[in-house]
């Protein structure tokens, strides 16, 4: 298996975090998104989503997205389970991992993605172009605050997203409040809860580095 | 369990095909989306994201997000598994389910959206209040047909979205598709790849009733 990654990207940097917490280690290949090698033809006849994070398997085929790649990870280490240890719990997590995603990390990448001039007709990820929408990325920033507002209550009464254990909801949640620093959002002075949780989560090993 | 749904609605519908392809029986309980009953202050008090499908557990609680009730019941019912048999297979489900969600049925959702006069200020499902965009809907029929002509090359030599069996990502692209008459878009008479695939899927008793 090779993970075919890009440091700085914030979806490699979930699976990036997810290793680390599960304690694997994979051979990676950097994809230089800057330079534009995800578009190549070469990276293209392997992954024609020319997206990262990608994981090459044994066999040269390509498992891609985020949660397929962190989920099949989960299955074949099963050590200290990320996705839930019960069905019940690996259903909550996926509800839970869902509900973040498109509300907050798609709040930030609408936002990002839609106001900055890099990606002008690549307001979305693929090999499709799309024109940027302004008001979208308005309504991106608008979403990104009450997606906050709305953590802000949940970590009032909760260490971590889910229950009483880390899992990998609270690594796509890390990375959705440290991405919205790309569009210049800091967690609210008043979000205290949301804030005690993002000390938290930034002091793990995994992340800190 | 008790199943909070309305059968009219597409996410409702991928879990009523889901429990037929099963054969598993669920409790159901309507929940009238056009009057307005998942925004009263009893069902918001059970599903605060004020959406369905929706699964009432045992103790009362809820569980949300039509992927994380599927999975959940796939679990607890492992016969005739719909999101994969092996590891591999179910990363693979998981990562082919989000392209078409991604892709497929959220194109179909924000042409629809934000564009229909009863959604106005509710271009998001859930509680927060989202005003229309309207070249968002036109970017959602675009995105549509780029999905269909992806959709079209896929099936021009696979049987199923998955490899060689039935999975739940067929029953998420049959609502896609199916979802695009709302928007008045139906597959174009070229496509015959994809209308050969949604032919096959139509007939199936699960879909055909």
């Amino acid at each position: 298996m090779k993970l075919h990654e890009f440091a700085a990207a914030p979806n490699a940097r979930r699976v990036a975090i997810f290793l680390a917490e599960k304690g694997i280690e994979i051979e990676t290949v950097q994809v230089d998104l800057r330079a534009g090698e995800h578009k190549s033809p070469e990276y293209t006849a392997f992954n024609p989503l020319q997206d990262v994070p990608a994981l090459e398997l044994d066999d040269g085929s390509c498992l891609n997205q985020v949660n397929a790649i962190c989920h099949y990870l989960d299955e074949i280490y099963p050590d200290n389970p990320l996705y839930g240890r019960t069905p019940l719990e690996r259903a909550q997590a996926e509800s839970w991992n869902h509900f973040v995603q498109m509300n907050g990390l798609m709040a930030v990448a609408e936002a990002f993605r839609n106001s900055t001039p890099g990606f002008k007709d690549r307001a979305l990820a693929g090999p499709h172009q799309y024109a940027q929408i302004p008001e979208l990325a308005t309504r991106g920033l608008t979403r990104l605050n009450d997606f906050f507002a709305d953590m802000n209550t949940h970590f009032a009464s909760n260490e971590f997203v889910l229950g009483d254990y880390f899992s990998v909801v609270d690594i796509t949640g890390f990375m959705t409040t440290d991405f919205a620093g790309w569009v210049k959002v800091s967690i609210p002075e008043d979000y205290t809860h949301l804030q005690r949780w993002f000390d938290q989560m930034s002091a793990r090993p995994s992340i800190k580095g």
